[in-house]
């Protein structure tokens, strides 16, 4: 019984720091979701010390939670995407997703090597650079009701892309580790597979829902449509870390194709209430990553600007430049919306510390610099929209 | 990232169990909940052996969930009880909670001396005779739409006094262990204490809310009343853990608060998706508790069918006897939604075979009995609210 009580504090206390979090935020005019990853810093270990969650992702309750907090995210940020409004900017937000990880790559490598890392070890470094967040950019086009502007549909099918690639670069730059070479057959298998799934699943789910929903409400259980979207939200989420991919596309894939479906709007209503009591962990424990010992001196704060300002400027360059066809203004939309590195950055350095790749303080400024990019972002994001005004939206009636 | 693998994997396997489970039940007439606990038993380690509970509250991630679960299920349940309806009946519900307790507990330690344990032994086996599982029972209320019936506030109020005698009794049977005295002085201190935070919070937070709620839509946050009641929910499932009582109870306190807002009927809404995805985990869980192999012989078989028909008359003489006033039909009712026992009997019998009071089999048979009057209860209440109609509903429009 006595655990029990322990773990309700806790979910107490991530809840309610979340939500107070959040309110300070968006009374100074900011995204909620800052205040959010703050509130997680204060009360994570470096500061109140009040959770501890692990560095790396081996499943205690509070990281789960967290997980199917961003599993629902991204299915809710699903329901609001049309498979046509993607294929619409398809290639755009293919040059987005390629240049938005060779830029990031590029100058990631270059500064390793000039900072002392010898060329295998800062492909390493480089590959922290590259993964794109999408938890952290849907959240505030969430918030700012933008889901349904040509931007976002560029941005979440770059992330689709920059997923695909980033895990590429990861198993390269892994295998690449002790001086072994990598096996290019099995990594064009891993493409294959990976590119084969998103196909099958995005388009095949798509046109099954568009045909026929009916079935979905043939259960008896009440809520019967809501039960077996969430049970596939579920089941692709796993099957995509199966090809490799984080959970969150096949979470993504899962509510784009429920977003067929003539239940599509009972659905993202119900799912609001998930979002609201599951996310706010996702975003605290991100928060609580942040080890501020390790940054308590010049030197390492000096590094952290410097490798920050790197992964701001080679992300923004390479989705700007993706989507210059779009026009300046929304070209510069989406290399901000492509700027968080989040939790992909903190798992690329665990693997890096357990390789022994990076020491502690190297972990400890690629994680911080992760938590500020997802953190500086979503107020110039939200600037950056609010000036431009709806005027791009794509035609279809928004969701409230 | 492999782990965040396997525990959705998990996930999607509890979730899609319970919704097939509950599916087949339904079709055959029975409540959903019995194919839910079914499930559990078939994909735990009894059978399939594809999920693993810790056979204590340990804080697995699924534990944690199933925890998360009853407690939304008892704070949605508080949602449709006011306060003004538990008083009403509040007299019947003491007679009920108490005898519901004292019947058990003196068949339950008879039949253990006469099966040769010694008193202080018997007392401690007796106590796993006690408890109710309000969890069950609410769930079935739930699902026949029966909440605002007369007996239904019994049970429930019946439930409230059952937690506390039982916690009390479990406080002196723990004691007795060893041959140690017990310490009446602390106890009437605990007993004080668990009915001074009921009093306080019930009483009190019911006026608060009835005199002015719109404070809850002060927040900017969307949702705000629900993330605040959420919050209010948790933390009181937490400070009701430090007064010795179950989470639950904390959490149908907060939900009976928040019914005498006039949010009341939006927040019902919105926490129906959140019971639907995370009651299951309680249901397939409490399910894979029980331990087929122990049982797999006729004199453990015999054994469990003695002390579960032991369980389920003396609950259901004890529960007839307090609500006799209300006429046989409802008394036989409300003795019948005392019977689950559910995961109280499963968490003392893990005292009892930590304590070294209980050996295997003894253990397997007390969890076996908690599930099967849990599975064996839904049925007949179903079967008895159906057949007596709803003529003796509290004057109250009904919730759909």
């Amino acid at each position: 019984m006595h655990h029990a009580s322990d773990i309700l504090f806790t979910l107490f206390i991530v809840f309610v720091a979340a939500q107070i979090g959040g309110e300070i935020a968006q009374r100074l005019k900011l995204p909620g979701v800052v205040g959010e990853i703050a509130a997680g810093c204060v009360i994570g270990p470096s500061l109140l010390d009040w959770i501890t969650p692990e560095q790396t992702a081996t499943g205690t309750p509070l990281d789960v939670l967290a997980e199917i907090g961003v599993v629902l995210l991204l299915f809710s940020v699903g329901l609001e995407t049309r498979l046509e409004d993607l294929k619409k900017v398809g290639k755009v937000a293919f040059l987005v997703g390629v240049l938005g990880v060779l830029v990031p790559f590029g100058m990631g490598s270059v500064w390793a090597h000039g900072s002392g890392f010898s060329w295998d070890k800062s492909l390493f470094v480089a590959a922290a650079f590259v993964a794109t967040s999408a938890g952290i950019t849907a959240r505030v086009l969430q918030e700012l009701n933008a889901l349904q502007r040509t931007e976002s549909k560029v941005i979440l099918g770059a992330a689709v892309i920059d997923d695909i690639l980033a895990m590429l670069l990861l198993g390269v730059v892994v295998s690449m580790q002790g001086g072994g070479g990598f096996n290019l057959s099995h990594l064009l298998l891993v493409l294959v597979g990976a590119i084969g799934f998103i196909a099958v699943v995005g388009l095949g789910g798509a046109r099954v829902m568009r045909w026929n929903s009916s079935w979905l409400e043939k259960p008896l259980a009440p809520h019967s449509p809501l039960m077996i979207v969430l049970a596939l939200c579920l089941g692709l989420a796993y099957l995509s870390t199966q090809f490799g991919l984080a959970a969150i596309i096949g979470a993504f894939l899962a509510g784009m194709i429920a977003s067929e479906t003539r239940q599509q709007h009972t659905l993202e209503q119900q799912t609001m209430p998930l979002l609201a009591l599951l996310t706010p962990f996702f975003f605290v424990i991100t928060g609580s990553k942040i080890d501020l010992h390790e940054l308590a001196n010049a030197d390492a704060l000096l590094m952290l600007a410097v490798v920050t300002v790197i992964a701001i400027i080679s992300k923004l360059a390479g989705g700007w430049l993706g989507a210059l066809s779009l026009g300046k203004r929304s070209a510069t939309i989406i290399g901000f919306g492509m700027v968080p590195r989040g939790e992909v950055g903190v798992v690329i350095a665990s693997l890096g510390l357990a390789a022994g790749v990076f020491n502690n303080r190297i972990y400890a400024i690629i994680v911080a610099m992760s938590l500020l990019t997802a953190m500086v972002t979503p107020p110039v994001l939200a600037w950056l929209l609010k000036r431009s005004g709806s005027d791009e939206t794509i035609d279809r009636p928004r969701a409230t």
